[in-house]
């Protein structure tokens, strides 16, 4: 047996600050202890970490990534080796990727693809959602067979990329009817996607070409109109529903007003809605293009709703849906044609950094910090309390985070996969000094020690945050 | 140096369900280890008590007693003895009382008033809100000594009761605006007292003299008003405000806005709200004076939204405001004129079980349960994690709870001492089997080893659930 | 010159009520005199009506019917002979009803077909809204020239009968940003039909075949969800929009949500959905069948929220939405498959009694009975102040009405070419005595003096209504 | 007989735009004609008043106004003289003023003094509400009385002004449920008096005695809450309620939730809160004093949001709340301590411009013009169709307004009996040229033809407005 002790910092979980010395054995954590205590004093181990000075909090969980995603004619530029190596290096460590279901294919072949992508490379455990591109009789019985497996028991639909990922109003309902049988979580991109391939038309033909334009065209309005038209079909067929990348005030709204109904609606926000705007889309010389995701990011006022959702739980968690893609080569796919941009934005590495600069800057308390970032998503996905907290019993996932560590962000120094960074330039204070994953120390003071194959698949329950 | 060990229950707190054991030194949690680890094995002790097939729960907090409190001529019929006694037969180990201001007098001498009753009487610890009666200059300094002292960092004011406690929309504004600067949080008894007194009078002068009319006159739009009131007068302070026995649909529908705008808003509401309704209030034989309390039961309609409220967090407590009264000389001097009922219920012995259940009844969750009794409670008047948790360094407050356990409530078997129960016949599942007071075991299988005196008095500090 | 005096009524417009003679010269009102004021006095004229005792009232406009319309393979019992004949008898003098663009054909084909059926054939003046089947560029240029025209300024659009008349939200956008230019107003149909179709299969699928699961699939979330979305892609596209048939109270409440927040958000109800209610659909023997309409009836208790649209200005305007089938071999085309059942029930002959009897129930005003069924309804559609009110240049469009008279309605003496009545036993107080369209008497005392060809097809304003 | 006639003009009523001449018989109107018919020409008239190319209006109708107001140790500066005449030049041809009830008196003294000051002064019609300064048993039945013989029907009490007018909530619930009873309408003053005085206090305590500060201290939120809080009054009372001088953005918003819930609950604001703002309390030089009002100017951005609930009829009345006090020795009285200025503008000249620009300016229609300034106050105060209207039978109130006309307004040309002008200097397109009062003449193309004396006072129904 192996015993590690972790001694003198301070945890941190969305529950608690204590100081407390964590046992770790094989892998788990075993114990906590009051630090000083003569419980925590009698402890012997193998590897004693010092943490002194430092937080000490569960290692965060992101699942929204899309690593290796082949979208536009291109892929995302991050493997799940380079991809769950720089989640990592951010302190993060658990990630839920999406499986594609294949147009006219299964969500089997989907899922076989994505584990192929993964198997043996991931540095940090790892589990999948599925994309459901069509939903018809198979695709539902296939949904029954994965989620009693735990193999995939979320489904993310689009009310946005006509002709892609696109389902009707119909097939949703059918998933969501599903999925309040068989406990499968409904996620949904919610953008009327049918209308705004209009404006998009409308904006080329008038010579809109610039990356601007893609927030221009992507109405506010109608991020909240589909957020609203989900909401009211969950509620048709009586099923919970999980929104992805919330980035309007007036579908944060939304969600609010289902949530003051008792409805069990939940909202996902990302870092690049909380600290970037409309003013980066509109940086010149093409640059905005690496500002360019879905659903966009919207004017700067914005960013203050989306802070008082994540205050009151009207947003429940913060996710990255990492999609990184070269500013060379790949965002200059759509010069001349916003719309020919490949959407996504990297950030896996940044976001438990960014988060805990709002704690800093006062906008969230240390232990909303974890919720969102850590405890709520594993919740929401099956994966509490294994992953996104510190008790016994739980995956030693584990951050030896200081709180003082200053460092600059930059695409020189990052280990993303990508040739930009979203936030260059920004100073943030806090940053991880030692990750470990089920007991395994993977990074130390700047040093990588995890490797390729350390990351297991994970297989989840469903979701246990509903009220 | 004493070592009791909690072997083999679920541990239940507000943010997890996990097997462990549970080590406390002297009085204090020590540790906590999984359940068959090698470092629960490891711990040697003093006493075992074995908790299979049962709960670990921290010790309820209830923050709104009033024992021994002068009303109308007579006295609440619970001394701090027998109160506090009750109040750990029914899992409760931390209860936070109202010293009252005296008309003319200082907080001080209230305080000290009510420091005379408790002292060397308690079973339990316990707190003291203060009553502000007056609010004038040397109340606002008194206010700033107190919140620093730690001997009381809340206060209450009342909308209601106009002669008696009542406080101008002046007087509060100004107790708001301390409380924002030193901290203290401000309670507030909201209902439109002036209006309600016009209608109270024109009711006796219709002949309305029977206990349901208590519920008639005191409209719930007097609540929702009082409640809205309350709300704008804290946003023009820059304060917190925690609004006291919220028992109008309307009133919480208040809340909810003030919420959604971000605001540091929050409510509590009670059992008798919960589980009673004007149904009762309308008993023949003046047996409805049983239920006169203020803010009044209303239509059991509104137990369904007190629960979605309960649910969604718009409500943060669930606390007794028990104030006792034997029905026999007692509530019987309102017969014939509603208006001289003494106001209240008993409820602090049945508070822990009455949630329980409505655990059992699907809802709320295990984990919602000890939020809103334990955990959100002693989190939102200072006292956490000291109180309200299970966690290394937390008092050890804790209650070996049987969840299968059958009780039929009743007078004839209950420890308040007052001559009736508001739910009489009422069978619940599950009941306290174990009650540990900073590590004493009080109560155990139906055994009370408690004593007087054992209860210490708790400094506070100031509220730490503001977002 | 003819010239025609009608005397000693109280005459009752949207915004008078006046005790005043009205002198009509060539089918236009010339005057309007103070009854038994020297003006009045000195009139002479060819015809005097007397009305002492009576109300005199703008003849009705009746904004929604569709007469001869074909429909599931077969077609609205009523031609627009014997619609209009019967809208006379009920007080109606204008209707505007649907010319319906054929699958692959023009706006124009639509019109010249309804022209053909209409044209010498309607005792009461009519004009044409365009139902547009099919949004394409060619279709847009047409809308153009119709508003220019004036020969249809409204285009109704379908969000519900996919594969028949339903518009995509991209159309839907289309055709709205086309009528912020041009001034046409879009009418919608807000129902979900992609998601109600699911809903419809699986009842059938489930043997859910009785004319009472039309009501159960049509659910009113997805009237209210549809609403939601067709006033966020007006806002979108920067017009106003009016929503026909609104029968749902959560529907009603976002009409109500959009004009608080200043939007050019309009919303018509019909007497079915203010009279009848689920209760009639679930009539047994397929009686059911005869109240099948999409939106369909509701629960009792969305009347009343219907009310206060009404009253409140929420709601704008009362129209029959008068689509007769008669039970035997019509309706009865649906036993065993509540789908096949043909949409819509006849009205065009009691609207005005049926509200009425609102003002006689002391629902609404007289003044506002007027305004909804006959100033509203001619201001939203381009025909004000020709039709719907009673002053100097108006079309001397008339009635003579009793207030007392007192009426059983029955399909044995109702004058529309059905073989039921949705009211039948129904006993209303009021009724139209003497009817004139444009000066000439068609109805008196029972008696039908009109004739086919009298009426008059009407080229229409733009909307009058915009704030 | 006088019969005049009115040749030409477009005829513009809330509900209409003819285009008809007006025949005056005896100082009604006894008839109107299409321009040009026959019955037109036939009318011979003593008296022709060509208006061509100029709209025929109702004359204005002010229904909050206070001449000769004593307040603060001063009085407002137009007495009935002066001030009526000031209205007859601009348009306005009915005022109702406020006769106060002096403190330890009854109603009936303060309407002997009222009239005593109106009587044989007024150049134009006018009445009075009541000014309730202590309700009690003896006012109540007062009340009672009044509103029988129409002498006043409508009382206004405040939640202000504590000491002065200010009535505690009890006070209110009690006017009110006597109004639910015998139709008299409570108008309210809504702020919270008693926390403005705090903080009143508190900014001079502190050094902020500019005028500024007299907006700021007032602050939106606390007239939000007194609006709601009249609402809830007035709901428990089951009486309707008119809100005076409605200026905060969140005050009219809790009248429209209000009215969205079918309530009969109305607002007036004024042109000072249309045309100014907290910029002109902020001029230098003690300027700003010409600006202080209670309810206070509000920022800018609250122009917009009155707008849109005029548009939206969530407000129903413009009205002046005229009320002057010259710069010059009586605003001067508050140097040093904006408390002490007396609060009041002078606007009953200005009024019908005022808004005639806003029909120019495209905020609102012709038709909404004459709704808020005549047509709706009338109807409220229950002096309709006699005023504020243009049909037979009502009052020859007539305004013939030259829509071309360009005037500067300025202290230097305007009739108002004070010192300055709080629109000085701005351009406004519009002008009465002719007006009638019951028929006669007072003002034609800048002449003036009136006399102190030809105003007779009028009894009034009770409120014509409910749903």
């Amino acid at each position: 047996m192996t015993r590690t002790v972790i001694r003198g910092g301070l945890v941190v979980t969305a529950a608690e600050e204590l100081h407390a010395d964590v046992l770790i054995e094989d892998g788990r954590i075993a114990a906590l202890a009051a630090t000083g205590s003569s419980a925590a004093e009698a402890w012997s181990a193998d590897t004693v970490i010092e943490a002194g000075g430092h937080y000490v909090i569960p290692g965060g969980v992101d699942v929204h990534t899309h690593m290796e995603l082949p979208f536009g004619g291109t892929a995302a530029s991050d493997t799940f080796e380079t991809g769950t190596r720089a989640a990592a290096w951010g302190g993060t460590t658990t990630i839920v990727d999406f499986a594609v279901q294949p147009v006219g294919g299964s969500l089997r072949e989907g899922l076989d693809a994505w584990h192929a992508k993964a198997e043996g490379n991931c540095a940090i455990d790892y589990g999948f959602h599925t994309i459901v591109s069509d939903v018809n009789e198979s695709v539902l019985k296939e949904m029954d067979s994965l989620v009693d497996s735990g193999e995939s028991t979320s489904f993310k639909l689009f009310m946005a990329y006509p002709g892609v990922f696109y389902s009707d109003d119909g097939r949703i309902l059918r998933a969501m009817q599903r999925g309040a049988v068989n406990g499968g979580l409904i996620m949904m991109h919610a953008e009327n996607g049918i209308a705004i391939d209009v404006l998009v038309e409308q904006a080329l033909a008038a010579g809109k070409t610039d990356p601007r334009y893609h927030g221009e065209v992507r109405r506010e309005l109608l991020e909240a109109e589909a957020t609203h038209r989900a909401i009211k079909l969950a509620q048709v067929a009586g099923s919970p529903l999980y929104v992805v990348h919330v980035s309007a005030a007036s579908a944060l709204a939304e969600l609010a007003r289902a949530r003051d109904d008792g409805l069990n609606v939940f909202g996902e926000t990302c870092p690049q809605y909380l600290f970037l705007s409309t003013d980066n889309l509109a940086e010149p010389d093409f640059e905005g293009a690496k500002y360019v995701c879905s659903t966009p990011l919207r004017p700067r006022e914005h960013q203050e709703a989306l802070w008082r959702g994540l205050r009151t739980n009207d947003l429940q968690v913060v996710s990255t849906d990492h999609c990184p893609f070269c500013f060379a080569g790949q965002k200059e796919l759509g010069r001349g044609d916003f719309s020919k941009i490949p959407n996504g934005l990297p950030g896996v590495e940044n976001r438990m950094d960014l988060l805990h600069q709002a704690v800093v800057d006062g906008r969230i308390s240390r232990r909303r910090w974890i919720e969102i970032a850590c405890a709520t998503p594993a919740r929401m996905f099956g994966l509490y309390p294994r992953k996104g907290t510190i008790a016994p019993g739980a995956d030693a996932d584990l951050v030896i985070y200081d709180p003082a560590a200053v460092q600059t962000v930059s695409a020189a120094t990052h280990h993303m996969n990508v040739d930009y960074s979203a936030y260059e330039g920004r100073q943030l204070t806090g940053r991880a000094r030692t990750v470990l994953s089920r007991g395994t120390v993977v990074l130390d003071d700047g040093r990588w020690l995890g490797r390729a194959g350390h990351g297991a698949f994970l297989r989840r329950d469903t979701c246990q945050y509903l009220t």
